[in-house]
């Protein structure tokens, strides 16, 4: 039977809908009428062997001729198609993962093969944005056991790439965020290369936060590197610190993370298959994780992080990575810079040596966790960590190295700051006592980071310092008069981002 | 401080993308940059003192000139646009109802307010599919109390019409679906009406089904009528068969509805609230509700229905709702049609007294419902309930009255039937023994049911049935060639939707 098929000419709108697929019908057109004009209707869309799914938008206008079909930017270049292409679409088939997912939803454990049905599809965008956050909820507190957060691990690292770097040791870090600044990441890399350990440092852009270490790093250097310059940098100066998207690296990762930031929420087991399937793809073995615990940060309290400890660990140890949980404390932001050029400035204030008070605690932290990833990897004997790497720190020696990966990377440029300001002041005198971090952390986002590279926030308030009516809490960046706007409208809405006692 | 807008001039591009808002802006507008143009974001549009929520697709063709923006089609009508009238564009502040969304993602009650909160920005189109999925995926299960469950259904009602018949008794009925055929609400309500007890009965349209109430009765008469007409019509008829969705009852619910449709789940506590609450609304207070039970029925087991059965009579005590819950066999279809047209000729058939053998069981399910619900409203004794209704139905009195309803709806039509059909023979001798109804309701949706009115599935081999080679187990109904064959498709890749031993 040649039955199951409909032809029409495909024709671009340049319509970009993220990571979910959409297809534009007219609603005069056969299929969309069969399909149901009403319903959140998903369709396959066949070309030259290949076929997506993807999400019926349907057109009352005259954006489409009869006989025309649309796609949206990412379903056209998964589907790989050009003007006038004719595209043959034809009814969903029930998606198996669908039903993984749905006996998730009801409490069920997931096995693995399970587990990779739903990674796969999500890859393959098969899922909608409907599925995907409710794979997410259904996964989310702790409704996921070792057993399938090890599965999950697996799979996202099995529909993604993997890099081998031929070598015994290579050493990571990464930060459960949550909180504003906390720029840790090119300090510790800048130091651990500094002793030849090999350190790929692949990080992501901002979720939910003002900056990711990606977005901090690019307006010093390039950060989309291909897998082949990755990999020279590496050879030539053993340390990198570039974006892990571009290598796809955990591309599942990506979708969900979307996903999640729409929801803003993280999810205990998703979070640990994200981060252990990440630095195992990028071929990490040596591991240092940071969680700070604060009351405004992601993680909220010791027992949360204790739980959260012990999963990452025993999911570590089940895949074979040596890894080790620092808990910190996460009750304030960590050093002054609140947004990319910001927090950029403040790493290279450090590697420069040219720290003052309100840097010390960035500088201290990084300086445990380096050392803390040094005593890991073998490369120097415990309680010897912490020294060693402020001996590299303050020697100029890893200043040398990040300045060197840089160039490697294609080039250094200074952090420059943005042209709005606006210097937020004390309305009483007293003690700093609490920081909201989440309200500070939006502040920045509506000033415009991290897209806008120089906006955000230098915080110059932390906790127990004495201020006085008229000292500056903190200074608002922002690139665009508008956006300083933003900020400050929701300011003028909040009663005590921080509180003087 | 006059901030935070941005003016843009209206252009309609016709896009339907269901309730979720969508805003088309181009790639090179400031506020769509700043947003970020890799986030899926959420932005404010006003006019006229009006503002909806929208989710941002980025346009980098010429759609839009500069200065131009588009919105879907039920944004456009939320927000009341026309053609170049000048929209003001803002950052979205953060919504409260999403922090309660996520409370219940990780396991915690939720107040009646926060409830309300949540089904109030539902209604106002202020949720976009992703939280309404986390919404749905949170509460399944029995991941709602009961208190939440009543403050649920409570805030569904206050959000829509409601409707007060100045009537001591409002009789009303409902079935927890799952069941291909199994239409028994037309005849009941003929039933029950007769008795002079107002039936006005408010269904849906299919949500998983190959046909829902309103459906099968668009075959026969008009569903679609206001709050007035359908106040006429039960002031001459006591009874009516309309659309729910018209008279703005439960609004919420009809939103929640289609997103649980695209996950295919029905969460527990959800299924109550929307039940109940769609009952209060429309004015009913003495109500039966009809649970099937059955291996691929929508509740499986006998435990899970007594759960609901509880769930359902607490919560309607609690809300001062007379209800008897009457769990009955799900193992089969009732009656033989499957689709609107086809289960409106078997309900023409009970109701003119054709029935044969393969309509008993329609017609005994639909005489014992009647039957308890004239019970439970007090009009005949206990244990006469059957007897009385059999009584109606016999006497051709129900018919009279179902023709009189229609006519009051509207007119009255003969249900006609597909023009392509195909009939699925025994492919050995023995018994049918099992049913899977599930592929069997999926067989009929693929046939083109319930949007194609005289598609479907007429069933003629229920369970025990002696079959030899080549007996006609069903026929296939669709109105196009191309339906027929994609229903065929699905069939060919079944390996038993009937067992026969």
């Amino acid at each position: 039977m040649t039955h199951n098929t409909n032809k029409l000419k495909f024709k671009s709108l340049g319509i970009h809908t993220q990571h979910e697929h959409f297809v534009y019908m007219r609603k005069d057109c056969h299929l969309c009428y069969s399909e149901g004009f009403e319903a959140l209707t998903r369709i396959c869309i066949s070309h030259e062997k290949k076929t997506i799914v993807a999400s019926l938008n349907v057109l009352s206008s005259h954006l489409l001729t009869p006989g025309e079909i649309s796609l949206s930017e990412s379903a056209i270049k998964a589907l790989g198609v050009q003007e006038n292409d004719i595209l043959e679409i034809s009814h969903l088939a029930p998606i198996e993962s669908i039903s993984y997912i749905r006996s998730k939803i009801y409490g069920n454990e997931l096995n693995a093969n399970e587990l990779e049905s739903i990674i796969n599809d999500i890859v393959l965008g098969n899922l909608s944005n409907i599925h995907l956050s409710a794979f997410i909820t259904a996964c989310a507190g702790d409704r996921l056991n070792i057993k399938e957060v090890t599965a999950l691990t697996r799979a996202m690292i099995k529909t993604g790439e993997q890099i081998n770097w031929q070598s015994g040791i290579v050493a990571d870090k990464h930060c459960i965020g949550g909180l504003p600044g906390n720029r840790t990441t090119p300090i510790i890399v800048a130091i651990i290369s500094s002793f030849n350990i090999l350190t790929p440092k692949t990080s992501s852009r901002a979720i939910t936060s003002p900056a990711g270490t990606v977005d901090t790093m690019e307006v010093i250097t390039d950060v989309n590197l291909t897998l082949d310059q990755i990999k020279s940098v590496i050879n030539k100066e053993y340390g990198c610190i570039v974006s892990g998207n571009t290598a796809k690296l955990s591309p599942a990762d990506d979708i969900l993370i979307r996903v999640e930031k729409a929801l803003d929420i993280d999810s205990e087991g998703q979070l640990v298959a994200s981060v252990l399937s990440k630095k195992i793809a990028a071929g990490s073995n040596h591991v240092i994780i940071d969680i700070p615990v604060g009351k405004t940060a992601k993680i909220r309290n010791e027992k949360a992080a204790y739980k959260l400890k012990t999963l990452l660990e025993d999911v570590a140890k089940t895949i074979g990575l040596k890894l080790k949980v620092i808990i910190t404390d996460g009750s304030q932001p960590i050093g002054r810079g609140i947004g990319p050029a910001l927090e950029a400035r403040d790493v290279l204030a450090i590697l420069r040596n040219e720290t003052n008070d309100s840097l010390i605690g960035l500088k201290e932290k990084s300086l445990r966790l380096a050392g803390a990833l040094l005593e890991l990897t073998g490369k120097v004997n415990t309680h010897d960590g912490y020294n060693s790497a402020k001996k590299v720190l303050e020697s100029g020696k890893a200043l040398e190295k990040f300045r060197a990966i840089c160039e490697a990377q294609g080039g250094f440029k200074e952090p420059k700051l943005a042209k709005y300001k606006h210097e937020i002041r004390a309305k009483n005198n007293g003690t700093i006592t609490q920081i909201n971090n989440r309200k500070l952390a939006l502040l920045a986002k509506l000033a415009g980071a991290p897209d806008n590279k120089s906006s955000g926030i230098d915080f110059l308030s932390p906790l127990g310092k004495q201020v006085k009516i008229g000292d500056i809490l903190y200074i608002i960046y922002a690139e665009a008069k508008g956006e300083l706007m933003y900020a400050l409208d929701y300011y003028d809405k909040q009663n005590g981002i921080i509180t003087i006692e």
